[in-house]
């Protein structure tokens, strides 16, 4: 049986999220009224304090959900995968506009006092998950370890992003992650395997 | 002949440079006035308007002024240089009121709009130097390009400090840099200077 309450809830739900990043990542934190956001959702705040009970609340909402409906490179397994992943978000940062409210408000999280490290743990699991996949097929240097590993790649994305976005407002950010690449790999995988990746900007272009 | 007058106004320019350092780190951008900055380094408004214009002309002072006064390792010279560097501004971010308040603007600039990305550079060209060092006593990899290595270890290191900050308030930051080392090395240096490499955090901890 239908419900078309609840259906609807949680399309007012999604319609105010949304709106939410919107002016999250023109604003920031501090800059953005919960008075804009019900504007830009043409909600009302009955509505909206249904679902999310602050602007506290919603900042949190948008950092947890920034890879919802996010389409990742599933094909082919393994290292290449992970490499795919991280040019996929560069391009993707461009263009997804709750990815880059929530990747905004996770790294001005001094601004807004929020302190959620779940979606840099969220992240980590992403790429461990992945790399252990790589480890399987044997594309990993023994002394690597993956958790580890993980961490050093979600910081060093979330840094270059951040210096992409002053510099370019990330228009250079798929060759700056090529270029991170080429300085981790030797440390993470062995000769053979590096030689049969690809780690071009063009990896993250292609539609999932 | 000395100069009271100058000097007089030297230091006071310094002492609100500071006053606003202080009251950026605790308040960020948005969450700072002018008047919290004059309170705090108990100054007159025409002192402050003789030296900065605006609050924003404060935080890119802040901002561009973030190393002043610190002091780097001088020595060994070349690649340990390089890691003891990055281990001392991570236990420096703990402790360093101007740098912890520079590095905050500067990853938080959509939140100013001030699009200042010299300050990128110039910790580009600090580490680039010691990485020409190295280039010269045969520390690196052919296939190294210095300048572009230099840009990644900005990045990787500043999105290190972003996921501390949040994760530990940065206790933890020179075991992430130690880790975020351990990746980057292989790519970097020959084994055999690797292994006369020290990356233990308390490398950042001795007294320059």
């Amino acid at each position: 049986m239908a419900r078309p309450k609840q259906e609807r809830a949680v399309r007012t739900k999604q319609l105010i999220l949304h709106a939410a990043a919107e002016v999250f990542d023109e604003c920031g934190y501090a800059g953005t009224s919960i008075t804009r956001i019900l504007e830009r959702a043409g909600s009302t705040q009955g509505a909206m304090y249904f679902h999310f009970k602050s602007k506290e609340d919603l900042a949190r909402a948008v950092i947890v959900n920034q890879a919802e409906g996010l389409k990742l490179p599933k094909d082919p397994a393994g290292l290449q995968q992970l490499v795919d992943i991280t040019l996929h978000l560069a391009h993707e940062l461009q263009r997804n506009v709750l990815l880059r409210a929530g990747v905004r408000l996770a790294v001005e999280q001094e601004e807004s006092g929020l302190n959620e490290y779940s979606v840099y743990e969220w992240w980590i699991g992403q790429f461990r998950r992945e790399l252990d996949v790589a480890r399987e097929r044997g594309e990993l240097l023994p002394e690597v370890d993956e958790a580890e590993f993980a961490g050093v790649l979600v910081a060093s994305f979330t840094g270059t992003q951040v210096m992409s976005q002053v510099a370019t407002r990330r228009t250079d950010l798929p060759e700056r992650i090529a270029s991170l690449w080429r300085y981790l790999l030797p440390g993470l995988a062995p000769g053979e395997v590096r030689e049969r990746l690809v780690v071009g900007v063009e990896r993250g272009e292609t539609p999932v």
